[in-house]
């Protein structure tokens, strides 16, 4: 078997991106920026009350595994889809953008395939309402332990723990890479994700976690703190390794003892939808990781893969990552 | 009845847009710019072969209501979905976008919606390959009579001439709208669909249509004619009214003996894809007639509508085309 660079597990799930105003957000009681789940009721009213929408493949960890292959490196992608035209739209673009995906589809009758709503607001902010669907009935029979054990890295995404299910299935990944000696890396996802399982979080990270990925939001609800400095602090006695991002202001790298690395943001022209720049920034890092790059040039990666995102609808890059990167000078 | 400015009726279309090299269109045997009709095998093996894509509702005339709603005025659309994701889709963006829908779904185990992968090669060129699906199936009964006369004009589709229940639907529809004193429009929609229907269109366009619209490679198609000025002679000898479009060129419309009133393009800084640039020029055209404009005025609307379409993916415009008419001291 092909040894994959990174193989990525999580929530597979079709975006439904359409614009709003800050107050079509407060009458729904929409938190700006994060990610909310809904039943099944509540998706379709909001997508009856929001404008017309633009339908693109997304899932946070998917989209990295994208951003991955479209840098030039092997990527697979574990998650489950239903037998629908948004499994369908799922299926094929992750394999059209060169990843590896062989979860088969649910039966006939399940939930449907995951999907979210993402409002735009002006501001180029993405403010997310995901229904799961089928997504989290991924059974720890399809986390494909010789596919883990031939990658250099095993990706998982925080998100997992909403559902009992999905969860043992990241456990199950977690322990098959620990043991054939992988390293694990593990995204927050996001911050009421973190509230809803900090204890959780804590243990996993201490136990398990080789690289650890979060944005600001979310490391300072990890360790219930006020401050990004009083953050990284904590996150540094805590973890091996972690990337911390914090949008336009750039990255922290912590690596135990040594002197943290700071990276700058790329520029950006003009934001269109900042949907997926987390999970870009991840692609690039770890990517940068998984290749042998020294710490700094992954995080300008990172920098760099997130930049892009944000200049265009959607979390999949429309675009070669890697011409970009050689463009810039990241790689070879 | 509220009374719209304009009612479409055409095929109810879901566009997967994703970008593809000159080398894929030879290699797949199409025809750069055209429109080709697939069954569901075709579709299958071309969408297994062609890169990610973004999903946007579409349909020629059903893009030429939504541009009639963004300019201000008052559109509806007939046309037939499953009950699928895709037509959860279609019929959700319509809606959202302002435009009355009506019709409703066919039942579960209907022939799934239709669905159109157009390739979008560098230079901006889109080439469309149409899976109808279900929807030819608009039966006759589904012409809303009362919604026809309360109308001013009618706008249809030439694909609909495709498939003979459309056909059927689409002849019932003229004659409502010619019994109630309505203004009959017609899209000749693709030069190989003139091809196939020159002498019914011929036909049709001498006895029923009031506002014939067609590009160059499509008023070339219906007369067999080799040049430009040649087809626009037949043109006005045999219509009412027609426009003439012929892309970067502008576009000419004819009126009996009047004089033929030449339009500029408007301009456009890049080209992205251009797909939907007919349909929103007959938006543009159809609003201004509607509203009284003088034909200069209205060709005016098309030309900037068209120009806007192309700059972005997908023919459904992100933003209002009334507040860029007004810009453009189109509208007041």
């Amino acid at each position: 078997m092909q040894q994959h660079d990174v193989v990525g597990i999580g929530n597979a799930i079709v975006d439904i991106i359409g614009r709003c105003d800050d107050g079509f957000l407060a009458r729904h009681d929409r938190s700006k920026g994060s990610m909310q789940l809904v039943d099944a009721a509540e998706v379709a009213a909001l997508y009856a009350a929001m404008g017309p929408g633009v339908e693109i493949s997304g899932g946070s960890v998917a989209n990295t595994m994208v951003g991955v292959a479209s840098l030039g490196g092997r990527a697979a992608f574990i998650g489950k889809t239903a037998a629908d035209q948004f499994g369908q739209i799922f299926r094929h673009d992750i394999r059209a953008a060169g990843v590896t995906f062989e979860t088969p589809p649910a039966g006939v009758g399940s939930e449907p395939t995951g999907r979210s709503l993402i409002l735009v607001t002006p501001d180029g902010q993405r403010t997310m309402n995901t229904f799961l669907g089928v997504s989290p009935q991924l059974s720890e029979a399809e986390i494909d332990a010789t596919l883990i054990s031939a990658a250099r890295i095993v990706y998982l995404e925080g998100y997992l723990f909403d559902r009992p299910e999905a969860k043992a299935a990241f456990r199950t990944a977690a322990r098959v890479a620990v043991g054939a000696g992988r390293q694990v890396a593990l995204s927050l996802s996001d911050s009421f994700c973190v509230d809803r399982h900090r204890g959780a979080f804590l243990a996993f990270i201490r136990s398990s976690v080789d690289i650890l990925i979060a944005n600001e939001a979310e490391i300072t609800a990890l360790y219930q703190v006020g401050s990004f400095e009083a953050a990284l602090a904590a996150a540094r006695a805590d973890t091996k390794l972690a990337a911390l991002t914090r949008s336009e202001k750039g990255s922290v790298i912590l690596s135990g003892a040594s002197t943290p690395i700071s990276i700058p943001a790329a520029p950006v022209p003009a934001v269109v939808d900042t949907t997926g720049a987390g999970d870009l920034y991840a692609a690039g890092l770890l990517y940068g990781i998984s290749r042998g790059l020294d710490l700094g040039a992954a995080g300008r990666l990172g920098s760099l893969a997130a930049a892009h995102i944000i200049t265009q609808i959607g979390a999949r890059p429309g675009v070669s990552l890697a011409e970009l990167a050689r463009a810039a000078g990241l790689l070879g």
